[in-house]
């Protein structure tokens, strides 16, 4: 039991530059998610953290204490070693579709609960539920029976886990306190851990598109996470990965489906397939398998056979016809030449725009909207020819999702262009 | 009309450190009184605003988009001019009482809208409350008649005045962000303009028994608020006054009436002579009235013609007896030589304890409760004398009103010692 504090008390504390000690974060955790400690008194506390920030000490408690807000799930009585990947976020970002089967077709199970979009990077799940018949919601015993059966699963998080977590995340979201490091770290971990993943590998996006544009802040909140889970006993890394252009060649929903599908075929786009094994080599070095090379697994099919067979352990039909957007715009190239820059955000406003994202947490999401780009930086274009293919339910959308595309790319004459590195950098614990 | 605003764009703004927009000023405090901006969205702004601070420009406008969210009284109508006083609050500052009648018997209207007390520093409400049959509620139209009729009213604000600032103050005791300088300065000057004097003397104390502690935080928020009534017209001067030693010779209420009384008949403790006649020199210079000295005024008596006049209006009888607490406690001195130090916190949190103060608004205190100390800083004391008296209706307070005084007091034997001046500075316009 934590001693009694006071929430103003907590406030004035860090309002005034000091750490808050172990007794006052677990009170103010446990009597906010209670309900003792008011809305209003911990925006202003989240304010506090955000402009003060808070010693590393105070980060690792203040994760332990929305970990015991709640549940924990417990997967020790699994027959393999468990692997558990989080992305902060990006445009196109598609990769756990191929990467969970993946890394399960080598022998470690992924449990990959994961969450919807909101704004202009799209959700895992919303994805997923593209596919006729596949439902996000399992019960934690179909989870474990899903993840010893087929090794994989993807799949909503229960309300059980870190409950302080989520009041705390909808109260900064509408406060202005979301981008505050500590505060960051501690709900994406938060979740993890209590999640009960044996290892977990990190992808820190940087860039435009992605949540931190720059690349000192996004190295910060990598290192504070791996340093949370590495003190948990979850052994985390961390890639720092580029996010200023978004990945492959669509953003959207059902499109995004297709691509992965493409991916686990053996083709798709190389960076797709360069951080889907980068990644899966991280999740199997983290769960201790070293003796398989995930570039080899891709190519067998097995990972493929996975995927199928995930999908249809959650009522899915992996061979039924994916939905298709009603209308369709082409934007054609304005000039001939090289394709210098393609703007994440530009790319992914638009997606958002056309209807593949949602604006509110209870608004719907159109399964075939989306944005198709027809060349990637580097790729030398022909004046007239398609760039991009703008899809959705609503034609009336196309206008705003074209502002939202303006200025967003580049056909210049620079043919020494050469892309910055995808995996900008590792960090581990 | 203002522009649309949204309470995040607000909160973001201030957070990182940019000066707010006229127009999102006034959105943000209409729509926080319309309950459009939520309480936990206000407060995250008054911490964000607490930490980064606010221009006198924002100050500015913040406290004009208070006043204009309620009424502004208006005493133009009057034959004579106004002017009030406002104090920041400190221990044993019973002033207002025998000032209002003394400026108003110099033929200066005096309306002055009080408080109750809140922790250790006494209201001026409370202690006119203990004059039997008096009532600190009026109407508009009442106070209007009373202040043409009498020339001074001592009343109650109504809810009517600045409204944003009543829910805004609630806000900020319960999520540590009542020490914001701009924020106190705005919550004090919004209701003092909307009240409609012509003039306004501060008296911002400075001292260990005072809201600001240190005399840089009390010089900032002396020239804000002259700065701030000045911008909207109201001739407004500050005296920086010492509040490290309590003033007078009693903390309560029915025990500081009678002390009051004691200086309008010519007597009572020099210092609360000399800050009386020093905040009346300031009030009437304010009102334009050069030709009347107020010590001159206050040893005719014509002062406490107009205090038993305005206490009979408001229904109190001035020749009533007091009412006294039931049980007593002295303390002797402990040793003989010079009293060297009275710390007026001490001496506010044991009058506090002993009943004369409210821990919480809805609690109610005790007329006859208090501290009366028998020397003050300089004078020469005897072993064994009678140091302080206690006064309460309940005994059991005596043990933690003597555990607040101890440590608060020093005899020694320091013959030279001088106080420091009571009037520090003077800030005007």
């Amino acid at each position: 039991m934590s001693a009694a504090h006071d929430a103003v008390e907590v406030i004035i504390a860090k309002r005034d530059g000091h750490e808050l000690t172990d007794s006052q974060i677990d009170w103010v955790i446990d009597a906010y998610t209670r309900g003792e400690v008011a809305d209003e008194q911990m925006s202003a506390l989240a304010m506090a953290i955000l402009l003060n920030g808070m010693e590393m000490r105070e980060i690792a408690r203040w994760t332990a204490a929305m970990i015991a807000s709640g549940e924990r799930m417990d997967f020790s009585s699994l027959s393999r070693p468990t692997s558990d990947k989080h992305s902060t976020g990006g445009v196109g970002d598609k990769i756990t579709l191929p990467l969970a089967p993946l890394v399960a077709a080598c022998g470690v199970a992924v449990p990959q609960l994961s969450g919807r979009g909101l704004g202009h990077t799209g959700g895992t799940l919303d994805k997923l539920e593209s596919i006729p018949g596949w439902r996000a919601t399992l019960s934690n015993a179909e989870m474990l029976a899903q993840l010893e059966e087929v090794g994989a699963v993807i799949c909503a998080a229960g309300d059980g886990l870190a409950p302080a977590d989520k009041k705390l995340y909808a109260l900064r979201d509408v406060t202005g306190t979301v981008e505050a490091i500590p505060l960051i770290a501690s709900s994406i971990m938060s979740k993890k851990i209590a999640e009960g993943t044996g290892s977990l590998v990190l992808d820190v996006k940087v860039g435009t598109g992605a949540f931190m544009k720059d690349e000192d802040q996004a190295r910060e909140l990598a290192s504070t996470m791996v340093a949370l889970g590495t003190d948990a006993g979850v052994h985390t890394v961390a890639l720092l990965t580029d996010m200023s252009t978004p990945l492959g060649l669509t953003a959207g929903n059902a499109i995004e489906v297709a691509e992965s599908v493409e991916v686990l075929a053996g083709g798709g786009p190389a960076d797709v397939v360069e951080l889907t094994v980068a990644l899966a080599r991280e999740m199997l070095a983290g769960a201790g398998v070293t003796d398989l090379d995930p570039a080899e697994v891709l190519a067998s099919g097995r990972a493929m056979d996975t995927w199928r067979t995930m999908v249809r352990a959650q009522g899915g039909d992996p061979d039924a016809a994916l939905p298709e957007a009603r209308e369709s715009h082409v934007v054609a190239a304005p000039a001939s030449g090289t394709l210098t820059r393609l703007d994440a955000m530009a790319v992914g406003l638009a997606a958002w725009r056309l209807g593949a994202g949602r604006a509110r947490k209870e608004d719907p999401v159109q399964a075939g909207a989306g944005v198709v780009w027809h060349a990637r930086p580097g790729d030398t274009v022909t004046e007239g020819q398609p760039l991009f293919t703008l899809l959705t339910d609503e034609p009336a959308r196309f206008d705003r999702a074209l502002v939202s595309l303006e200025g967003g790319y580049e056909v210049g004459d620079d043919t020494s262009y050469a892309a910055a590195p995808l995996v900008i950098d590792r960090i581990s614990g």
